[in-house]
């Protein structure tokens, strides 16, 4: 059924993407900031679920691109929002239905509300991923052969440019190299898609989950409750470690915001390594969760989300880890989105502990 | 009057155009390759003078963006030279009429001439500079407010973009970076403008004048006369310098080939300092010619033009100094182009070895 986002939805919304954002897709009040001032301004914002999306719709995500320490100091405008859009309109020579989320997280989720309030159109509840990933091709259309281009990007000087590639790893590669030398950050549109191909490709009623989340996340803390422990049950996940952030290592480099945290718990230490999203966890050495599996990390007493850009000394958190949507785990997909191809010389350990037998190495692939 | 580009006329008018390309733009031979392919394939080129283009034509510049050093060895095919003119035109909404060279030099006089015979289209008897410039606003067109974008680019890959941008400087930034992802060279196509504004902005007659100074070294030599002498006259410059090479210091880094070559002459050591082009030729630590007017390096004996690229220990060489299009020393265009841009901390010396009084500073300008 559909449902409408008002200005009063967008912290819990934000709050529950930063959740499954797993450290990345930006600061959720930030990006909350901007789709309250959209739908102030624009009215209500209609979102679908994928089911309703007729087979004929033509679907766009957009989605901020650059490394989070930088998006938080540079929230795009309303018209920055929306100017990829209508370049890739012009380029398509069709009119855009819907719009859609390409990933989770505190701005990556509230930029298509901004960017479907000023479009005056609904917003799709799903999105590509199920959760964040920091290059643009690891969404699951990309493994259903939906093209990233034409894409779209501009920045908030006015600049604009429309990719067409032979591949989403090229989208990546050239968008990110304009993102960088246009200041770290842009606005992109791309991976048009019929609703046939939504329905198909995307991970269905990610918004609602995302509302349930950071809504539950208030009750708890109002009630005096854990605001954990529903979290933890909405996702099937487990809470595995807690304790205090003795050391931050962050540098922004090639677009990323790259690094690496130390928590200390009771008696043992976990090693929280990040690029924009968290990647892999480790305790006392040993990985015992890793991408594409979500690693979630929240302050210990409010359950408030903490992005990888927002980690503190002395911190203390709660580490949660939850299972991805499945189809991250063929071997097509862990090639894409697996710890080695961040470089990580270990096999994606699943939130439960167990780990994937399937994961090609470029041994393997050679 | 038109005339007519033959298979037998390309050496001539690449040998010309090297000679103008002031060591920059590439390989005459490699782009004579190409263009002569593209006149045995698709029937010759009609020329037409710039008095000559209907006010209401619409012209693109067709070129090849990149380090010579890699433009070299990965010459394009005729879909990757024709591929963003076909997108500008449809970003456009217009079918383009004349194809321009955006400057002189051994590839980028010949690739156009590639372009407009695949195109079937005529060529403009004209460039954008009059020589060649190591970035893409480095064009009289600018002067002019003509717009660089909409500017698509290419590569052999298949990878296609367009960029709309909110200056020419911003067109160049993008461009370049995308650019170098994309292995140092890549087509392009933009600065779309009418006939009118051709007839303003461009240089006119500069394919007839390298046709002349082509056939001109080659009809020397072959009636072994001085090859240089020719050169010399038709340009309306001065021979400045004679010797050997005797060192090559040479890197391609952010997506150009800079370095300096060390010239020994009789009794005094010529310094020549490029980026793709040669800028600046000091003689015993002091600048005696320097961008914007024309440093020419020929081969002693042939007379052939040497690019930065070709330079090699041992060489002899003569050296021309000849003077750019009088427009390069506005002071407008000094800031574009003068030695400062480059950051050579010297006022621009013109061929004659006068010295522009205007030259905007960093300061001057803060």
């Amino acid at each position: 059924m559909s449902w409408t986002i008002t200005p009063d939805l967008i912290p819990g919304l934000a709050r529950g993407a930063a959740v499954l954002g797993t450290g990345g897709g930006g600061d959720p009040y930030i990006g909350g900031l901007l789709a309250a001032q959209a739908l102030r301004q624009h009215g209500d914002v209609t979102v679908v679920p994928l089911r309703d999306v007729p087979d004929d719709a033509v679907v766009l995500t957009v989605a901020m691109m650059g490394a989070p320490t930088v998006m938080v100091e540079k929230l795009p405008s309303l018209d920055e929002v929306v100017a990829p859009v209508h370049a890739l309109e012009a380029s398509l020579g069709r009119a855009v239905t819907h719009i859609a989320c390409a990933e989770v997280g505190g701005v990556n989720s509230t930029i298509p509300i901004a960017a479907a309030a000023a479009l005056g159109l609904p917003l799709i509840d799903g999105d590509g991923m199920g959760r964040a990933f920091p290059e643009l091709q690891m969404v699951l259309p990309t493994l259903y052969g939906i093209n990233a281009s034409p894409l779209a990007f501009s920045d908030e000087k006015g600049n604009v440019g429309v990719l067409n590639t032979i591949d989403n790893s090229w989208t990546e590669r050239i968008a990110r190299v304009a993102c960088v030398e246009m200041g770290c950050s842009v606005m992109i549109s791309g991976f048009a898609m019929s609703g046939s191909q939504a329905r198909e490709a995307l991970v269905g009623d990610s918004l609602s989950l995302c509302s349930e989340i950071g809504e539950g996340i208030a009750a708890a803390r109002e009630a005096k409750a854990d605001p954990v422990a529903d979290t933890v049950r909405l996702l099937g996940g487990r809470e595995f470690f807690a304790g205090k952030v003795v050391d931050v290592q962050r540098a922004t480099t090639t677009g990323f915001a790259r690094g690496r945290a130390r928590v200390e718990g009771a008696d043992t230490t976990l090693e929280l390594l990040f690029q924009n999203e968290h990647l892999v966890a480790e305790v006392d050495g040993n990985p015992v969760v890793t991408t594409p599996d979500l690693i979630i990390v929240l302050e210990h007493d409010s359950g408030e989300p903490i992005t990888t850009e927002g980690l503190r000394y002395g911190q203390r958190v709660r580490v949660i880890a939850a299972p991805s949507d499945e189809r991250w785990h063929s071997a097509q997909a862990l090639a894409m989105v697996g710890p080695g191809y961040f470089g990580y010389d270990t096999p994606s350990h699943r939130f439960d502990g167990s780990v994937d037998a399937v994961e090609p190495s470029d041994e393997a692939a050679a």
